[in-house]
């Protein structure tokens, strides 16, 4: 994994917003991911590569490595967002460029460009072996919208 | 859910293949997706909206929307192959055109173009109400791969 | 090509609004692409598949093909929207299927879904031949925004 | 424009395959764009922003951003080939992040994963000003096969 001690972390008021949200997502926990850095702009979430993860051929699931990605990129859009609006995706296109290897997969959202309405997101997935060697197993591109909270 | 009576069948043998496969993806039994429809060029797989699936609102989060519509183009394209090949996802792109409300989720993968080596399918997900009301949350369109299968 | 007698029209003021624009699209001139058909919802643009347009081994070019289907997509968005609106495309997808072999090219943007911020097409290409055999080459779908037409 | 001088180029053998081959792009001709620089997995194309390139509003038409972005993906594929392979694209997706403004346009296609059969591609576009200022206005991300070249 990258020495995540050496880069930018969010406010806390940001991080606090950013962990909330992600758990109140059910999919995250039920697919055991966690977060593990959240920066301005930038968002990595871990998944350990356990066999409900996998698809028929032992790797991880195109769809578990998606949600992480998916997930990422959303997180990296809402901590340049101010605490009154949320962040929807509006679609992605993610390549799954070599079999989802490791013992656990390492997702980075990065914001490319952070709109009025409009983020965009690269979307990159690494699968990460028990001796630390990574691999670029999935590349994607994203697009999500800035929405109101709702008043609650 | 459409009337599956009226829509056309593989045939037995590519419907074990199918079935197998999907089985042996511990991702659609840990999401708790399973396979209604199984025709030539044509696979539905239905997902139950429960709380695990969710996202921070409580519609289903887009990866899980996503998984099951890149599983169901992925078995839609291996229904036209031969028993020894296999099928893998090259890319996807899916737009969430709606919050994924209902009691269950169908996602349907169609065929658009089988060739020698790539497949082209289309990919539609569907929020299902209790009382059978359907409505379109997301389309995309996937590229897969042919592989020929490995010995065992 | 399609029997376009049969299929419904714009209004004429939409039909006008969306032929003016094209008309101030200095790349379909150049290409030399034509307004075929202005439905509500779905618009047609055809391509005649000079040497101009060709990639190097004569088929026409993906940018040529990709051109009218986003210009086909963004004018069937437009159709559905009220005179001070305009229309940005956010992104799109597309396929090459096959090679985009044909006399002429004839481009179909169909809405999928119109919201009030974001409106998502399906893109579809054909390739016709002199005797009017058609064949899907390339598929896609793109999301478009809505924006405020600027004061003049 | 980046100091190309400091970029590493291909082999002249590598330059003359990519050159011939873009000469033989009806279409690049017509649009007025040139290649600028060709490296090992790194292609630039730039495009003056000519009237005959524009949308409505007279940016440059996100056809003829993406032709340029298409082209330089699919030389920057091919220059990690071999002579006997040639390069086509089965699909790309791109984001249209600002409206594209500048006197020209620079296209950048960079390798991102180079497979036996598939290679992936990431694509940037940056709208240039006269006084050398650059803003990336696309990015996008492709994925092409490689095929054998048909004897002569």
């Amino acid at each position: 994994m990258e020495d995540e001690t050496q880069q930018e972390q969010a406010s806390p008021t940001v991080q606090k917003r950013v962990r909330d949200s992600f758990n109140r997502q059910g999919l995250m926990a039920h697919l055991g991911a966690r977060l593990t850095h959240i920066g301005p702009g930038r968002v990595h979430i871990v998944l350990p590569a356990r066999p409900e993860m996998a698809q028929q051929h032992g790797y991880v699931h195109a769809g578990a490595t998606s949600a992480i990605a998916d997930s990422a990129g959303g997180y990296a859009a809402l901590t340049l967002f101010n605490e009154d609006s949320e962040v929807l995706t509006v679609e992605y296109k993610i390549n799954l460029l070599t079999p989802a290897a490791g013992t656990h997969l390492e997702a980075i959202g990065t914001v490319l460009r952070s709109g009025r309405t409009l983020t965009v997101c690269q979307l990159e997935v690494y699968g990460v072996q028990g001796d630390g060697e990574r691999k670029l197993v999935a590349n994607g591109q994203q697009t999500l919208i800035r929405v109101t909270r709702p008043a609650e």
